[in-house]
This record gives structure tokens, sequence and C-alpha cells, in this order.
């Protein structure tokens, strides 16, 4: 991941996707705010609930399966149930058979904190894989054009 | 809980506050729909969401605590990622410390099914606890009035 | 579920299997005790692991899933992590095509507490269901065999 | 991180601490592999574990926090319920009030393969801080003596 100083000047704006997601009351720790794992389910469910709906195609009927081979996130500011949720999707690297993502975690207003920086940046890694064979295949269609679209809009 | 045949017909109009919730990727298990357990935290949510919301209380700033005393559930039909789920809230019961809530889970429209009926049905008793002392207690303001308030519409 | 007074007086020695399982950090919520949904993680964990390793048969190699068609918990001591838990399972009823077990959570000695008492009664509904057709269907071997020799264990 | 390659050589043998961890039917998900944010349950569960057994004294009983500042996993092979899981922990840099472990995720034979190779490598950054002021400070005895013993052991 790049230099700190530069992730945590993110802003919502730097994502060429935007979703939302609710926080449940389970998430919280001992400590009152998300417990970390929270964080990539929260990311999962992004990317895959965006490539859902964007493509239309459900998990099952791809040819090949999106494998989470490497993930990671640096945790900048507390975020905790009731707060909904904000996360940006970007798009770092699209390869043959993989692609890196970006997610930005943005959370409302909460005790009178107006900041609009990232709270947690991630960093994904998903390699497509043919279940039986169990080795990397080429991103299928239509995600490689939904990817190739979000990529070009990344760079802009 | 009262008859199977009754509890499948209720609709969300059953129910005096509704609420919407997301799902996640990892909430589904093997078999491809919501594991049980998943329920259970969508429940705690909604209840302690509303009461949050409704009261404008935070959990801490509460002299009891509302713990849970008995939990159930009834599935009725499959639900799962990335389907929105809904949630119906009404009041069974109101005693001095403890509420019981039935709570009514829906989903939307999935695989040409239109069906509005029940997908669970949830029960929830929610004892009012000192936890210093760690006995029951009233159930203190604003929640009591807020719990009465919603038992006269579930009545009516 | 029977009279709570009964539910109570409930000791390891009244459960045919004993499983042994962990908490996990995450469990906690932030009364700093287990969130009231994993005991529902645990009950499915206890009762599918003990009936994968006494049968030897994986849950995809069946003919029919078991599917929860109701659950149910009444909690009556706190648990926590780091605590070890150990779960009493046992059957309640063994029908042509469902099984209610009845399920008992117990942890070691804390905070210098030697209560024996159950800390949490479960009460769980699996159906087996032809996975194609949506439909009961008899409980299958070597599931059933495992079952009815569990049950002549209860009731004796 | 280093190198994948290395990575991918490191055996059981390499950490300087070694829990064991159970898996739950819930863990698996669509997939029938463990979801990728259970990992960082585990190694929370792992390190925090170890940290209160080590020093006999409990979270909330220490004048200062472990929060996490960044997380991270390499996803080598499958882990899956209901395999039994180990995992190592070893000290990769230990400074005045943060320390940075390794964690190597591990699981015992499955369908027949007997490879003792490291299944997922975690990254983990605590940062201990005040909790009332937010800023971090000196990692609090008996944690720091704990850990530079650890660290040692890990260079050895």
């Amino acid at each position: 991941m790049p230099d700190s100083d530069v992730d945590r000047s993110l802003t919502i704006d730097d994502f060429a996707v935007v979703r939302r997601a609710d926080t449940r009351w389970a998430d919280n720790d001992m400590f009152g705010h998300l417990n970390n794992a929270v964080y990539y389910q929260l990311f999962d469910s992004a990317i895959n609930g965006w490539v859902l709906e964007a493509t239309g195609v459900t998990t099952g009927a791809l040819s090949a399966r999106g494998v989470v081979a490497e993930s990671g996130c640096k945790f900048f500011r507390e975020v905790g149930f009731p707060d909904a949720i904000v996360i940006g999707i970007r798009i770092a690297h699209l390869g043959r058979s993989s692609v890196i993502y970006e997610l930005g975690l943005f959370s409302p207003v909460r005790d009178g904190d107006p900041d609009p920086a990232v709270a947690a940046l991630g960093r994904w890694v998903h390699v497509y894989v043919d279940p039986a064979a169990g080795r990397p295949v080429s991103i299928p269609e239509p995600v490689r054009s939904l990817l190739e679209l979000t990529a070009a809009f990344t760079r802009a």
C-alpha cells in the first residue's frame, strides 16, 4: 500500500463505485467499536454485491470463482453500530486472472465529528480459479468488461 | 409461540415498527442461504437500532441494560445474500422489567417469487438488569414510554 | 420447552453427547459477554460436528440436507471469551424426517464461580429435506441410526 | 510482507507460540471453505487469548488498550469446518507503543493431504492507546515483558 499520509487524505470522490452498508449490534466488540474482522465482511459484501448487481450474473452461474488470495486493512478512525457505512471501491490493478481492489470505508457524522476523511482503507486481491482444477483462469465475462470499465474510471 | 399456521399468515402490516437491513456475503452458509445464527444478529440490531433512534439515548447512558433472557425463531422460507431484508417488530408482552418482542423477517421478491409472506418469525425476551447488582429492575425511561406506545399500537 | 426451574437444574450428565468449543474475542459484545447469536453458531457446530464425526459422512455426501426449521435458547448465566465452552447434546424427539435436539451450554469455572449448572439451554429442530424438491424426506442413513442410538441413551 | 515463496515455506516450527482453535459450521461460506473474515477472528483470538493467559491480566485491567491499526492476510490453501486449526504467533517488530505480529495458520491433514505447509499467513499491528486521550502510549507491563521475551525467541 502507498504511504499512509496519502491514504488518509482519500475521500469518497476518489472511488469509482459507492456502496452503502449497515452495521449490526454484534459487530461492536468490548471496546464499543467494530471488530476488525467485520471490515472484511463489509468489503467482501461490497465487492460481491456490486459485481452481482452490475453484471446480473449470480456467483454460481460463472465458469470461474473469485477467490480471495490476499486481503488487508489500515484502520484510521473508529466506526461502530448503529452507524451506517459507505464503502468506496476502486481498482488498483487488473490482470489476466486477478484483480486488486482498494476499498475506502467512510461513516457518517458521529459524536459531532463532520470529518469526511476515510475511516479505513482496505486492499483486496481476487484471483479467478477453475473450481474443479483449482488453477487460475482468465477473469470470465461479463465480470472482465465491468472491471475494465471501472479500471478506466479509476485512472481518469 | 402460537400455532404455526397463524404464524405463516402474518404480513408486514401486522408489525408496529418496520426496519430495513442488509445481508452480507459471509451470512450465507454452504447451502447458499442465511445461516440461522444471522437471523438473531438481524433481530438484535433491529430492536437495539430502533430503541436507540426512537429514544435518542445510547445504550451506555441508560441506568439499566437490556439483556437477552430468551430468543427463538421459526424459519419458513429461505433468505440469502444479496437480498435486502425487512424486519417488523411488535410487542407481545410488556412487563415491569421485561419485554417480549415478536419479529417478522421479510425479503423482497427473489427468483420470481412475489410472496409477501413472512420468511421467519422470531421471539425475543429482553430483561432490564442493573449491571452492578445483576438483578432485574424496572424498564428505564425513556425506553418504557416508547414500549408502552408501541404495545398500544400492537394491540390496536 | 419445559419449566424453567427444571431447565436450570440440568447438569452435563443429563446429556448423551459432550462437545468442547472455543470462544473468540469477537464473540463478546459491548457488555463483555457472548452475543446471543454466537450461542446458535456454537449449537450448530456442535450438532453438525458430532454427526459428521460419528457417521464419517460429509454433509454434501448425504442424499438429504438437515435444515433448521426452528431454534431457541434460554440464557441463564453469562459466558464470555476467553472461556472454553462445553456443550451437551440430547435428543428430545426423533421423527421420520425431523429431530429435536436439546443443547446445554456449560462453561468452566470463572471469576471464582465453580457452579456446574447449565449456562444456557438450547432447542433445535432439524428437518431433512430433498434439496431439489424442497420437501421433507426420511432422515437418511447413517444419520438415522446414530440418532436412534442417541435417543435411546437419552431416555435411559 | 516478504516474498511469497519464502512465506509459503514456513512451518509451525518457525513460530514462537502455538495456539489451537476450532472452526464453526457458520465459518464456511458458499464455496465450502472458511470465509476470509474468519481468519481475522481467529488471529485476534489467538493473540488476545495468549496475552491474557500468559500475563494473567484481563483486558479491562490494563492501563492501555491494544487497538488494531493494520491487519492483513495471504491465503495459500483452503481450510474449512470441521477442521481444527493451529495458529503460530511470532513477533516481527516490537516498538515503544506498537507490536507487529506474524501469524501462521495451519490445519491438520484433510482429504488425504498431509502437507505441513502454512495455509495462511497473517500480519497484525497492535498499537497501545490511552482510551481516554486516544493517543499511543508505551506498551504497559506485564504485556511488554511478555513481548520482549517472545521477540527474543523469534530472533533466535
